[in-house]
């Protein structure tokens, strides 16, 4: 059975980890988090507390991680890498923000969306808010060459969750505009921020190109796994939030793959739950279950392995060292990872 | 009666006229308006499309014009005043397309809001796209001053829009909080588009402070009197869009006024109009009823006039030419213009 396959499969591949990073990147973090903390504040109580509702509950910061790994790796931190680290997670965050209300999710890292506590307002103009706090703090850096990475991954990021916006309900949606939303939505960010910590590094432009190159692959690794792990995984242990795409009808790889392979024999069933958004319970149980039996699931994680190699080559061209392992070891996690 | 005293005061004053700068800056904004056609292009439909409808809407692009307009009186416009000219609009337009969303706005410049035709997700989404192309226009300007008063011009303006709505509701609100709000929402970006335009010019910090006072107090005109001809400026003329504020319950100094010169008398209607938000359609002319008969807005239109003369005060040290003379007219027409 194609969920057997998947697993077994699964368990060949390399355990990666993100635990590594996080130990080596502790002191630089420890700055990142406090300037964070620092520029969030405001006068205006609701600012400092809906940004913090999400910024405290965490995630892995993974994005300015990057920044500072790609700094480390690169000739070394310094207070421009500390600051656009956390240019680049204000960023994200004001993503989160936006997309959350975009939406109209219920759930952010565990804890209840902002705007569902603060309403949609507020938190579309806290979004706004870190946003500018960001651009703040790059100008602080006086790198106007990160600038433009961070400016222009700012504004593809938008474009590409417009572009998912249209693309959505679509079960015929080619696989290369998928690949392009989540480039642009996903990939990009992670692609900037090690760009960036490798130019706030002066690095040279090969060691500047092969980190974004790193950045970008790691990216979209992470973001397919994603669209995996909301069908649940290859296990029966589904996490909290799965079924979210399925159910706002976003056309995700593994959605996309089990149409095309269930063509002339499923056609009315996507199109019922997909296009014309008639959904019962079950219907995610189906699509699943269609997801899996298909395989669909598996050549999802298969690309994703795929650019997670990608991604490890990218760092041929730097010597061995702790921090280039702990990259390497990040590149895996997101294939490998539960959630 | 207040009504007439009000508009004979009115006609006393200084008319004021945008059309001096207009057709002085005729040049400039042919370039300005090119480039935000320009930079308003993506390969997704959506987001030019929507983009289009607010920016062909028109509006008098005041804030690109202060730019344009204070990088000539400080020195002369160049390729890094026409960008920065169309950065200001974007940023503006970003914020509309926010703001919309946030208020449930139904017209913007006379058309349908954009989040009414296309939802709220695209409006959000839209506007995080130009603000971020904002900011690529700034970096290619390679001026990090302009990009530090921009940034700083943006969180700015978000803080202000969070403020107000922590803030409406309250009839009691205190006029140094209503004017930090509209300092925050609107007078900020009249301020830096003015000093951006002065900082692309190359002028000496004298006149880049001097630009940067004008546009607050320029700013601040604009929005007391907007906020005044919310409740149909002095005449039975009423705008269209007449009765919003009131009906969003905002807090702004016509209702302060009134609300407190009729202290001890009308309490119970105020606390049901503004607290309760308990309104029925003759609400809204009552209301007017009182602001104008205790003379509030002939109160909010001298203050306006007030920060007029600090705008025109604020160019004396720039020798007399048609420049000069179209900006001061502008500061009068903040004041006596209709809408």
């Amino acid at each position: 059975m194609a969920l057997d396959v998947a697993e077994a499969k699964r368990e060949t591949r390399a355990r990666g980890s993100v635990e590594g990073l996080i130990a080596l990147a502790a002191g630089d973090m420890t700055a990142v988090n406090a300037l964070i903390r620092e520029r969030m504040e405001s006068p205006v109580p609701v600012i400092p507390a809906l940004a913090d509702h999400l910024i405290a509950a965490g995630g892995k910061r993974l994005r300015p991680l990057l920044t500072v790994a790609a700094a480390r790796l690169a000739g070394g931190t310094n207070d421009a890498g500390i600051k656009l680290a956390a240019a680049v997670e204000f960023v994200h965050t004001a993503t989160l923000l936006h997309d959350d209300v975009v939406d109209s999710s219920n759930l952010r890292r565990g804890k209840t969306a902002a705007h569902l506590i603060w309403g949609a307002a507020p938190a579309v103009l806290v979004g706004d808010f870190l946003f500018a706090r960001a651009f703040e703090l790059m100008v602080e850096t006086g790198s106007m060459r990160a600038l433009g990475v961070l400016a222009h991954a700012s504004s593809v990021i938008a474009e590409g969750e417009v572009l998912q916006l249209s693309s959505s309900h679509d079960p015929n949606l080619d696989q290369a505009t998928y690949l392009k939303i989540i480039e642009a939505k996903t990939a990009e960010l992670f692609a900037a921020a090690a760009e960036s910590g490798a130019v706030a590094a002066g690095a040279d432009e090969g060691k500047i190109s092969a980190l974004r190159a790193y950045g970008l692959s790691v990216g979209l690794a992470f973001q397919l796994v994603d669209d995996a792990l909301d069908y649940g995984g290859v296990t029966e242990d589904l996490g909290k939030n799965a079924g979210d795409d399925f159910r706002e009808g976003k056309a995700t790889l593994p959605l996309l793959l089990a149409v095309a392979r269930t063509q002339g024999r499923e056609d009315a069933f996507w199109r019922r739950v997909v296009v014309d958004k008639e959904q019962t319970d079950a219907d995610f149980k189906r699509a699943r279950e269609l997801i899996l039996g298909t395989g669909a699931l598996e050549t999802t994680f298969d690309l994703a392995a795929e650019y997670a190699e990608a991604a490890k080559a990218a760092l041929a061209a730097f010597e061995d060292g702790p921090w280039k392992t702990a990259l390497q070891d990040l590149a895996d996690f997101a294939v490998s990872r539960a959630a």
